[in-house]
């Protein structure tokens, strides 16, 4: 007999529409990557959750200290970065929180927050092709020169604002201690020491947290959003300030705007 | 005998999943608010499509005039703006068209681009209540007089950079020579009058559209859309310009940074 | 004599145009709420520092973990929240990380992500207003009450597709072991109560999170801030799944949409 | 003497801190592309002032009747694009009109919104090494050659969901009454023609639109900027359509996800 069981048996080819292997709700019931979520709510700690979400499993007890000391590393760059600019002068007109803080993320292009996937690419790729850890410094030297020569950055190495940069020293000791260095790590203090002879530029954050992560097994298209989680606790804090002075930013006055009259805005090829 | 027709009679309720008046897409055939979308290319504007697509039908000539000539005066207002500022920083960091777009509109928060349904709003109200065409100066002095009475601006009128606002000057004339006001202009007007005697404070542009939009028989709640078509391509020529630069616009100098150091940033309620 | 420095001091009022308590960048230097940034990497949680950046100061040890439970249990919900669906969607049309993200953020409109704010607020409230802790159950019965009268729902109560919430048990539990709970958790156990008997509803894990968070001293305004880092990695966890998917995803087929040719849209005054 | 006057000079290399050629914003005037607003207010289309702040100059008249066409014809496709169901599951949870547009048109990922400016490119680039107009039929064959060839697909070729689209052939017909048709127009057509042979494939209004907007002078990447302006106000109608409609899409049910345990999402490079 056709019941209504056996036609939506008929029917199951249009019934799965999208599948996840991320998080199982049934009523009453939520799993997350395997585990019941209420066994994990005051077991686990926030960067636990973001490791098992973003890799599939727990960490060991020192990736996850390790995890944290990267998130904390991100977490603010003060009044400088475009998108703390952009996020609040969103706020200043008057937009709610979940507004600011997408127009916030949106100023992550790859000139901002490029850095860490191109360094963990390039960190990953080398390590790849590497048969033995005594290959390093020369993979290191042939890699810097070949940037040099042509004119390339190595993502990862100097910054904006600081010679040293403080947050680099440290998360590299700090990944020592917590023993999660490994090849990525020792490649990235041989470019380091290369290109420090040649050029005076050191290892920053972004470079440093790239081959730390590598060596976590983060694949490198992951590194954007961890540097995202770790930012937005900052980006929030930053939007609530801005909530406190006079709304609608005044950031630029009639004088410090140069209008060019003869000049037309036809967009040359890229 | 079960069909596959009448197996679909029976699953009918979770087909229709959503549904729309818009536009109609069938194989090979498209139409729009009733009409083939083949027969509207080449015989409208884009303003006649723009208001089929809002109201629902097409306006007659002098309507459609209307309408472009409002949209023009929105086009743009130079860099001062949040929300050009902000497409332009993101932009800056590398970020595609849709994303620099995307931040810019964030950025037409209820201080920046609100005033114009507040206006409508203000307006159309005050017209429902109004019995005959001879109570509109005494509505508008009561109107001022309320406002002035509790420290609230009026919505379209006074304007951060002009004394002045030169397009609403021009506007009004427009839509009096296209025979486009009716008493909602009448209204705005006769708050400029009563405005301008105690405050020296003009009528702007958003509360000269938001007067002439709701004599064409827009609903208030269409006005911040109208007010976003008519920027967008002005944000578009903004966020093209900002590709000529250096990447990453460096906004802020170190030095014009002030950090506070013992202040806590408890958010006070609002 | 004229120097540089006298002359910066005449013009020191433009100088400082923008202001922060959060972060002071230097060269080669970070301090962050007052610590230097290199001193909080590798020794407090990033829970830690969230607390840090919107509260202004580090949480006592317990405090931190209950701020890790809470955020735990915002991770993710399955496919089912519109927030997931939108970033999926955006990412399967090939948008790059952070605009996939912006959109999935956007969706946190009121009638997503609003509860925990509005139920912070009607207790906080409440709690002000509070004399002694034994007109707890007083209070919550009138506010049980005076909502039914009005048909309104109480924030933080049902859940669309739990009936028992596993989380917000769960999530009690874990406060009162932290000791965490205090006169907002009280009353909102016993709105809970009254609650219960009427309409069988049962606290969920938005009106959990809102108790316990007042409880902590976070101001109504920032619960959903805290939400939304709470979400974020179970928002790039989907957005990576949706990467490995075919792209284009097509939600709907042409016979899931109803075309309604005779009516227009003009919209409603709301 | 040192006036302020002198001291502005010295310090005028900082005054100038943004530049435009777009609009001149002084008290009481504004100046866009050089002309005085309040002069174009009334004057020309909205057309016309998309085509003066995209290329600096305002068109002939045929050329923006022809823009007007294009612009048309990008106006809605229904429910079927994802940026129209994320613009729309946007509006269900509650946000401002401003959040549900940016969420619309982040969703324009290089999948969906992409093929214009590839096929500007493709079109400008063969034309630009073409020499004489009897080159080709040619170069459009080589061209098809080419990418079948190499399994890949002619940007502006073939429609998800029509065999024929009907607004290519009619916008084609418009661009040859109004005299805007050039060589872009016939490579396009003839490697329309080169695919039909062997693949039954017809031009869509992405390549039409490209060949098209190609021979009016716009650079191809300024396609999907023109493209996004013409779809704004049938994403506006979109969620003014949706906010009738019960708050809170439930697009999925719980029977349509599929939950897949033992899979690891551990991301593989792309």
């Amino acid at each position: 007999m056709i019941t209504e069981k056996s036609l939506k048996e008929i029917f199951k080819i249009n019934t799965y529409r999208w599948k996840t292997t991320i998080t199982l709700i049934e009523k009453n019931h939520i799993r997350t990557r395997g585990y019941p979520l209420e066994e994990l709510i005051g077991n686990i700690s926030f960067s636990d959750i973001i490791f098992l979400l973003l890799m599939g499993e727990l960490p060991p007890k020192d990736q996850s200290k390790m995890l944290d000391a990267i998130l904390v590393s991100f977490c603010d760059h003060g009044l400088t970065p475009p998108s703390t600019q952009v996020a609040r002068l969103t706020t200043s007109t008057g937009t709610p929180l979940n507004a600011s803080i997408a127009a916030g993320l949106l100023a992550f292009g790859e000139n901002h927050a490029g850095a860490i996937e191109k360094a963990m690419k390039l960190f990953q790729e080398t390590i790849n092709l590497c048969k033995s850890p005594e290959e390093i410094p020369i993979l290191a030297e042939k890699l810097v020169e070949e940037h040099l020569k042509n004119g390339k950055k190595i993502p990862g190495y100097g910054h904006r604002y600081h010679h040293r940069d403080p947050r680099a020293t440290r998360i590299i000791k700090v990944a020592e201690k917590l023993k999660c260095t490994g090849l990525h790590t020792q490649l990235a203090k041989e470019i380091e020491k290369t290109l420090h002879k040649t050029k005076k530029i050191h290892l920053n954050i972004d470079g440093a947290n790239a081959a730390i992560l590598s060596d976590l097994g983060f694949h490198w298209n992951t590194g954007t959003g961890i540097f995202m989680i770790g930012r937005l606790p900052g980006l929030i804090a930053h939007i609530n300030e801005e909530k406190l002075e006079k709304p609608f930013r005044k950031t630029l006055k009639l004088e410090e705007i140069q209008y060019m009259e003869n000049q037309k805005n036809r967009i040359k090829s890229s």
